[in-house]
């Protein structure tokens, strides 16, 4: 791929009349937000630009797409893809279309395309997109704002997690500058919970096993439970963090059996510990912080062989 | 009062050299890390600077006022207060202090000392404390700037709040370029949750009342379940938002009984509603999202008079 710089990426868009925008599956609100922004963006410029429909789309993100979308590839468009890490990631109906451009922060890419910008040390692509937009002489209006606040905001958990820089915020600032209203944004995404979520964290709450003094929780959470309280695997997103978030827990594991009565581990951790250590002896994988395993059993004998494991590496 | 300008603000602490700062009573992150700024901020000019040690002060906020506070005032010392509304909020041990420099953001400030500054279109005071240490020609470093950054990330909900503005957001770019390591106090201040507060939340989602298909919420809290779980009054900080968080719910009430057995309501409502109105009705007051009322009567009788008023206006 041909690494290009944001002044000829722009240069690319601005020689072009017909986009396509690919989004990846299991579209989250970065993929999302920049595929409504960009096609906004060109069409202000006066250029035609769709967004391909992804049927994986939640109900959260449609209103952004609203009217910018086609059920399939028109003739005579450019393909652009956004904050999709790989070709295997492109969203559903995409699979054989050529990427003429690549815009993406994953360091992983590989680049699939023959042109892009990979930028790693964007939190969210969001913020290569702005700066792609402005570098275009678009001039950002509320919707393309909203779109843009919404990739950076979900890929940063609303600017709590580790990988907001300086230029994240600043990034924010300019999409409230262009008249982005936050709050409505912040309350939907960030505040709310769903009511079978609430029911299975209340479960989880009554359920935790504490190890260690309290610095090491268990979460159990039968299949059954998962079950009567209906969550969806939407409700179930960061489930994970749900014990790591206890005040005084440094290393917290969840546990949920797949369908085929596997269970699988969810591990996180404060920097005093390294889960990717104790889920590659349980068969898995991951970072110091945040890894998982599968392990071919029911919770119970799953909970035995983590245990054992830890006592092995002098965690317990 | 006489209102400075930043410079004359910043021109007033030049001329000084030795200052004693003022935090208001029960201290937030505002107050606290505007405190401990400013105390660093003079300190690096060279002059003498403390913070009154405010008896309040939580564990989660006194790790960054070691080593800067007195427990009395020090003779020939200014004292300036930063994030108090008014005299009467000024901490223990303050009270009969001369103000000689007010910085504050709460446009109900009454001016109660003889100059200052109070910039109400700061969502913090946080906004105010940067921009006077930046005319005062302060180099920020990374205690200054992880004070700062508390300060404005816990006025505003870490930027999810509706009095984010891009200032705000720019103002934490400029305390990250500083060196400010955010991840941690973002875990510390918004992501943990105690373990009484989460068996709290559990009762709660399981005592929930839905009405009118599900937009309004009912939640009871009996005084046992407070005592039975443990929590103290740091846990029930914002437990009024609890049912307002949950996806469709557009008008939650919390009940809690106090002391004498009367019930405190807290209302909150979706844009679609006028809590000030309803708690008017029973005695209380408040914004028309955001509202309380405190009924001389046991939940039971409390709720019956709620879902009266309810009828009466039209809400059920």
């Amino acid at each position: 791929m041909q690494t290009l710089k944001l002044e000829e990426a722009a240069r690319f868009l601005s020689g072009g009349d017909r986009f396509l925008i690919l989004t990846h599956r299991r579209p989250d609100g970065d993929t999302a937000g920049c595929a409504a922004a960009l096609c906004l963006g060109l069409r202000s410029l006066g250029k035609a630009a769709w967004i391909l429909e992804n049927p994986q789309l939640t109900e959260r993100y449609r209103p952004y797409h609203e009217g910018l979308t086609v059920p399939a590839p028109l003739p005579g468009v450019s393909c652009v893809s956004v904050d999709v890490a790989s070709r295997d990631m492109l969203c559903r109906g995409a699979e054989e279309l050529p990427v003429a451009l690549l815009l993406d922060h994953h360091g992983s890419n590989p680049g699939f395309a023959p042109r892009g910008i990979i930028d790693p040390g964007a939190a969210a692509c969001g913020e290569l997109v702005l700066r792609l937009l402005l570098c275009l002489g678009v001039t950002l209006d509320k919707p393309m704002a909203e779109a843009l606040y919404v990739a950076l905001s979900t890929d940063t958990g609303c600017f709590r997690y580790s990988n907001t820089t300086a230029r994240t915020l600043r990034a924010a600032a300019a999409c409230l500058e262009a008249g982005a209203e936050i709050y409505p944004i912040n309350h939907a995404l960030f505040e709310t919970v769903t009511l079978p979520r609430l029911r299975l964290n209340a479960y989880m709450a009554q359920h935790l096993e504490f190890l260690a003094g309290g610095k090491i929780a268990l979460c159990p959470i039968p299949l059954e439970t998962e079950r009567e309280t209906g969550v969806t695997e939407d409700d179930m997103e960061d489930v994970s963090n749900f014990p790591r978030n206890i005040r005084g827990v440094e290393l917290a594991v969840t546990f949920r059996t797949v369908e085929n009565g596997d269970t699988k581990l969810s591990l996180r951790a404060s920097p005093a510990y390294d889960v990717a250590k104790l889920a590659m002896s349980l068969g898995g994988g991951g970072h110091k912080a945040a890894a998982g395993a599968t392990v071919h059993a029911g919770q119970q004998e799953a909970k035995r062989r983590l245990l054992a494991v830890m006592e092995q590496q002098g965690i317990l």
